[in-house]
């Protein structure tokens, strides 16, 4: 029996601890009544913890008539203290599906520590309760084993991080929560302060700028498992607060960060059991990324990559491919196994995922199972066209080709999110876990609503060397320092080396559009910060909730966070937000409009 | 040589961990040129990195030229990059005052890997810079050795603590800092919530509510090291922002949360070098606290003990004290050795501390060595009285009586504060650490401005079985499960078991001044999950902050916090907090006044 649960308090084994070896051990135990039956005159327990459940039998003629009493009038969830030994089952009785199956405990004292009344919902796994309902009684949600086993697991992984880091000579460090408006991009929650009426303190949305001051500040090597707050819309994997593994370094250069992070992830993996991931990992180039997968964090666990078949339909007779490609656009394709035989109609369905993405129709190709090609583009192709094109998409009979053709950014996108869905339709199997590093972002893109240029990962992020001498001139052009971390096609992490020279840094802000007094003024303290001596440095932050959401196999961060919150922001267990009164609102010197 | 630091990184040594079992290696250091001189033709650098501080020695035989003019012309913290050979130092060259004090390194290569303008004070222990010039330039500021120290003190502590947590079997959990107000009394940070408008959450004073609630849950062993905020106004060990260590055991009562918690703290400050800390601690009772030290958090470290002499001088012509034993208040006095001898003016003027502390003036007695005894009371007492007086006082010549009459809450803050200030004054030593338990606190006191019964404690504290009857009969007679940890005069730590009883919560809340409807409103969530199924449990709270101030020696918790703001709760570093844009405020519902 492991025994450091059961130091300081009231039991001396948990309810999943007790195995045949502790046949004849004097136990007390204590935990919820989970579901309790009478047969035979006997009354039968399943008294739960968060370790696990053991079969409590209580016996008149060994307990004192008020504990049977007790124990005959068991609520659902009352709370218990059983004191008892530890006896083998009868063979038949012997559960090999429950890890103290082999044995249970005859009662000799049953009491009752607490009552409760009837839950709203039953702790039972699997259950459909809503998840309104859930969140608002959430400290019987978690009662549930698989939201303890999910919290189990967090804590797991989060201390294997720490762990994994220390031993890498990372000092934890924490940052301010009250701290000050950052160019993250989201909106920030704001926070008035009363001594500076008038003045808010920001949430931060990441430590960004305090984790390259403790760069500055020669910390070397800096980590925190950060809360960070954006107020955005939210969606399954948004929540207003998250955390983020953050990491930064000093003295590194190019993939030292992702060297550094793949010892970590290692030793992570293998501390909550995930073996069929190996190191080092991959490193896809980002444009490659996209030209293979049309998005940016690739799910690598199946194929049906895109091809690019713009050169084979530059002259093509179907005037919607032509005329994209030779306006500057792409036509792409993926080649769906399997869905060949699909009917019309249920093909046409998919344009509106396509269209969905940006796409004005969907072309499509079935080459059915018996031979058939069903298409209604194939008509406008000459016989070497449509060689050449099945020769590139290598079709089989039963094969489903689905196109897209536009502007680079769409059909990627268009054709990213059909990869994906058909994946799920066609049942592919994505067993396993499969982290790779997407590379090389480019620096800037084009902001078309704003009409200018903007950081692709954030205006801190070194420009790769060789494109140094293009910042100015040809902004797109530049590649830089930056690195994410994909598992399962979510993007877990996100990093970059950052920029450790003050002029570099004006000139990259410039180029985002702001000028030298809005420099000073935002960003004054980064830039004297930089004159001052900075090391070069670099760093990554890892989405944990994420992260933990994808080993835990769930769809929803909410699942792997204590207590979240609704869509709508609240918590319906606290009723937070709430009103405050009005002397509240007169100290900050807030009116509500 | 440990080599966790140098992979993933430009150096291959850290600047204080070379020793002559090093020498002719090969080394890469990175670091700031720290002190920079010429002598004989040869440059000598202090690199110095967050490790130490390594003398490089730039001959112009052995570097290139472009690199020995960047050695020439280094300015004060300049980032370098130096290769070189360790090599022994000449006999006379041996510093042993420096941990790399025996060897050298004969560089080959200098690279400037950045420049510094001239820092705005010096990169040094000791210095009298302002504080708030410290703060605006943060980073430089934790660049000198003890800063840096410091932080990685905290580090140290903090893993130590979440090591031995988990080896108990804690989970580390995550509490929402985006939380509901709650009435830990102080006032609450609001942040408004732009899907409701007009509705504010509150940050968190501390995690008490969703602890309580993850007890509930079966979580049974939670921690967390968490950040809490009070909107208070702030001196030295006061921040907005603050840090504690979280715990919460479920199937607890009475000592279980204490003794789990010395083997917590016996494993932290082992791994911080702090031996003198014997276990298991001692346990004051608060009334055994106040009375011979006058406050809850006693410095044991030196005697000077409060002596109740209310019943010596009961009678006596010194009307002062007569009058005040007579109607239910105390004298009391304290021994302070050594100060016979002190003159009537300095004695006198210690009198304001006591006024401070609310006395109406200070009576003394002075014994000086020479066998006087000069006091102005002497002649109000009788012989048998003043026998009694100096008897109980184990009077000697040499020693000072300071004496306090009044209701025994002045009395006690009187004599507590000056026997502080008396030890400081006679430089009695207070080396080394006492830890030490006071427990059992009253559950409620009364608040003379409110003219209502507050909680000492907070009101989920379980009062002691002895004195459940008398909660609402004799509220002021009640105990509680409780328990303070004292460090060196400080609070340091404090906790309760709580009340896990639905119907004793109400109660308790009644007697607090809360009617049902308040209580149904502000605590709903709290007794439907008593209701629901509560495990008895209890916890504690350790103020990280203050705690790592103790152990590093420092008079403000500003210096073991990265990223302090100032006494109007602003940083001078970011210039948080800020204006916002009207766009802003008008996202969230809100008009400044």
């Amino acid at each position: 029996m492991e025994d450091f649960r059961n130091e300081y308090c009231m039991h001396t084994a948990t309810c999943g601890q007790l195995r045949a070896t502790d046949v004849n051990q004097e136990v007390t135990l204590c935990g919820w009544a989970w579901h309790t039956r009478d047969h035979g005159g006997l009354i039968f327990i399943d008294l739960r913890d968060r370790d696990g459940y053991t079969q409590v039998v209580v016996d008149p003629d060994c307990v004192s008539e008020e504990d049977f009493h007790a124990a005959e009038h068991l609520g659902r969830e009352y709370v218990l203290k059983v004191s008892g030994r530890v006896r083998e089952r009868a063979p038949e009785a012997i559960n090999p599906n429950m890890i103290t199956g082999e044995i249970e405990v005859l009662a000799n004292a049953v009491q009752v520590l607490n009552t409760s009344v009837t839950p709203p919902f039953s702790i039972e796994d699997g259950i459909e309760t809503d998840e309104i309902t859930r969140m608002k009684w959430r400290y019987l949600d978690i009662r549930r084993p698989e939201m303890l086993a999910n919290l189990k697991l967090r804590h797991t992984v989060t201390q294997a991080m720490r762990r994994a880091l220390d031993e890498r000579g990372f000092l934890e460090i924490e940052t301010p929560i009250l701290a000050n408006s950052t160019p993250e991009g989201a909106r920030d929650y704001i926070v008035p302060s009363r001594p500076n009426p008038g003045k808010f303190y920001a949430l931060p949305q990441s430590p960004q700028q305090f984790k390259q001051m403790l760069m500055c500040a020669g910390v070397e090597r800096y980590y925190q498992i950060a809360r960070c707050f954006r107020d955005e819309d939210l969606r399954a994997d948004r929540q207003p607060e998250f955390t983020q593994v953050d990491i930064e370094m000093s003295f590194v250069e190019g993939d030292d960060v992702c060297d550094m992070m793949e010892g970590v992830m290692a030793e992570t993996l293998k501390a909550v059991g995930v073996t069929d991931v190996t190191f080092p990992l991959q490193k896809m180039q980002y444009a490659d990324a996209m030209r293979d997968y049309g998005c940016d964090r690739p799910d690598v666990r199946f194929g049906m990559l895109l091809h690019d078949i713009t050169d084979i339909v530059k002259d093509t007779g179907f005037k919607v491919f032509a005329s994209v490609a030779q306006s500057g656009g792409v036509v792409k394709a993926i080649n769906v196994k399997g869905a060949g035989d699909w009917s019309r109609g249920e093909v046409e369905k998919l344009a509106s995922i396509a269209e969905a993405n940006g796409a004005k129709g969907m072309a499509w190709v079935a080459f059915t199972t018996d031979g058939q090609e069903k298409s209604p583009i194939k008509k406008f192709f000459t016989d070497e066209e449509w060689a050449a094109l099945k020769a590139e998409m290598e079709v089989e009979p039963g094969d489903l080709l689905l196109f897209a053709a536009d502007k680079p950014e769409i059909a990627n996108a268009v054709l990213s999110a059909l990869r994906l869905h058909m994946a799920d339709a066609m049942n592919i199997p994505r067993e396993g876990h499969a982290l790779l590093w997407v590379v090389n972002f480019p620096m800037f893109r084009y902001d078309e609503d704003e009409k200018k240029y903007a950081a692709e990962h954030h205006p801190f992020t070194h420009v790769l060397k060789e494109d140094l001498d293009k910042i100015e001139s040809d902004p797109l052009a530049c590649g830089s320092y930056s690195y994410d971390l994909v598992m399962d096609g979510f993007e877990v992490g996100g990093g970059t080396i950052r920029i450790h020279n003050a002029e570099e840094q004006r000139r990259i802000l410039r180029v985002v559009g702001l000028t030298d007094e809005e420099i000073d003024e935002k960003f004054g303290h980064l830039i004297r910060a930089l004159e001052l001596g900075a090391p070069p440095h670099g760093g990554i932050a890892l989405g944990l909730d994420r992260l933990v959401m994808l080993l835990a196999r769930k769809d929803s961060i909410r699942d792997v966070i204590a207590f979240p919150k609704t869509s709508s922001a609240s918590d319906p267990m606290t009723g937070a937000p709430s009103a405050v009164t009005g002397r509240q609102l007169k100290d900050v010197s807030l009116r509500i409009l």
